[in-house]
């Protein structure tokens, strides 16, 4: 086993856009596992925009401080434990952060039985395919018939979105950054539009593609396309917040959407932030579910996967200008 | 009776601050009820933030349009029916406006049991007392020991959500906008702290006041005081969004909150919008619970009438300008 663990530390925090000067590498000796504690190997370290909004202080986490190990979900497997409950070979879901070894405590792991292939318990199975689900039935509650948007919709969470609102019975319009990415929704994924605000009035384009206005919105961005969203929803519509990325990668976020409160008076519309986490208890029947539509081929599950850490910066940066198509991920090894 | 009908019209339309020149009284002979149709005397007329809001266009009902009768909800006495189910002496809630007479089909009047006074049907048993009262209860959702803020809260609704919170065992703190305002609150209506939102920073104030933060929001402000609260909730609370009069008027109003929706997400908040009348099937049993507390004395009911129907431009605007205690109404006759 290697000597040396390689880390990826935060050198100093972003003051508007993120790049790569904002990272550096170091190599420090192998953590050792003290009593009760376990050693883990980074396997696949998940990249996520909310990466980028723990750069800006507070969350729902500690937030990201310069000198330290980037913060990071990973899937891990032990190599060696001091603990009963764990053993060599086991995998688990853990926030290591950007370096290949780290020791935690059992009760900083969440051992998982693995479904499909690794790489999946950070997709379909893992925060993407749950922040979806949930987010989705939970938050949006659609029904038969009504108007779905989502956006950043072709992002890892947001493709899931779409695919599972059209099993819900949902006409869906997705919302993403290029042509290519509008053509793979519609063509591969079943939406039944998509808008490219790069190159679309978002307004204009969903007043074309959601003739009955919109039922539900699933918001990753939040921003100008949440305020032209507001304005065409329907009344006692929902909106499931999961994300503001549009606000994260800059030293000013902008004020909110106009349209707020007044827009959410009169229409009667209920707006839901959630996390993930907080729907775990009913993590293991929503895994089942998916498990069924992706056997029943009503969902595709895409991931873009990166090989070596080291590329984790750039691919961090790139996923913040909207390179990937579905879940991007790093295999560390 | 009287052989003539005297309406208060929209003479123009405000683009900014609305005064007294946007209206102009007229008289007009009485209008008579056609067959299947009822002739209804106005005895009070409601006056509220929202009407205002109407002269801005479309919100859950048409506009207010130049030229027009004022729009209005009110109380009123049937004088001549030529239907089998309304006879002379009826008190039933319309929207007649701001007008003596006039004439309706049945289905456009509820026909209602008169609780107390008369001019409580129009606050507690009414539109106030009922805002409060589903808004807070049904968006809202307090818990015991939690802490509710209210804004407007010497205000027609605001001043029964403080009271019914206090009954639901929260901390109470309102905000309003006069040191004569706070003290009433909390000397006479057993608010636990009152903010004057013109003398004090709200952020500062609710620092002060909620040291254990805030748990719901009645909001009937939205603007700044809505962005100030959202700073400071808590995790999992709820906003119930009744009003944005901060934002009516003015022909300008303001961009939304910032926080809206990156707090909405880290701290898993809801917010969510109401009309009060989503709510009127369970109107009777919210009724009955309302004149309990009231017989109990847990809840004391504040009126602002004013007399005379040409009073009421006046009295509009003053209300805009934070004048009134309680629920303000004209009582026409």
């Amino acid at each position: 086993m290697s000597s040396s663990n390689t880390q990826i530390v935060i050198a100093a925090l972003p003051k508007d856009k993120l790049d790569e000067s904002h990272f550096s590498l170091r190599e420090v000796p192998m953590p050792e596992p003290g009593d009760g504690e376990v050693l883990v190997k980074t396997r696949y370290l998940s990249l996520d925009a909310a990466n980028r909004a723990w750069m800006q202080g507070a969350t729902y986490k500690a937030p990201v401080v310069a000198g330290e190990v980037m913060h990071g979900m990973t899937l891990s497997e032990v190599v060696e434990s001091n603990h009963a409950d764990l053993s060599p070979g086991d995998i688990v879901e853990c926030s290591s952060g950007w370096q290949r070894f780290a020791v935690h405590k059992p009760k900083e792991l969440g051992k998982i039985e693995v479904r499909g292939s690794l790489s999946n318990q950070l997709s379909i199975f893992g925060i993407s395919g749950m922040t979806a689900y949930f987010g989705l039935l939970k938050c949006g509650r659609p029904k038969d018939g009504e108007t779905l948007v989502v956006s950043a919709a072709a992002g890892a969470a947001g493709n899931f979105v779409g695919q599972i609102g059209k099993i819900k019975g949902c006409r869906v319009v997705g919302i993403a950054g290029s042509d290519e990415k509008c053509a793979w929704l519609t063509d591969d994924l079943g939406f039944d539009a998509a808008i490219n605000y790069k190159t679309t009035k978002v307004g204009k384009g969903l007043a074309e593609h959601c003739p009955d206005g919109i039922d539900v919105y699933f918001d990753n961005v939040g921003g100008d396309i949440l305020e032209a969203v507001l304005f065409q929803m329907n009344l006692n519509g929902r909106i499931a917040c999961c994300g503001a990325v549009s606000q994260y990668d800059t030293g000013n976020p902008q004020a909110g959407p106009r349209g707020v409160p007044g827009l959410i008076v009169v229409k009667r519309l209920t707006m839901q932030g959630f996390i993930v986490s907080d729907y775990f208890a009913e993590r293991e029947q929503a895994s089942d579910e998916m498990a069924e539509w992706l056997a029943d081929g009503k969902l595709k599950v895409v991931e873009d996967i990166i090989d070596g850490l080291e590329h984790a910066p750039r691919s961090l940066i790139g996923l913040l200008h909207g390179e990937n198509f579905g879940k991007r991920m790093i295999c560390v090894g």
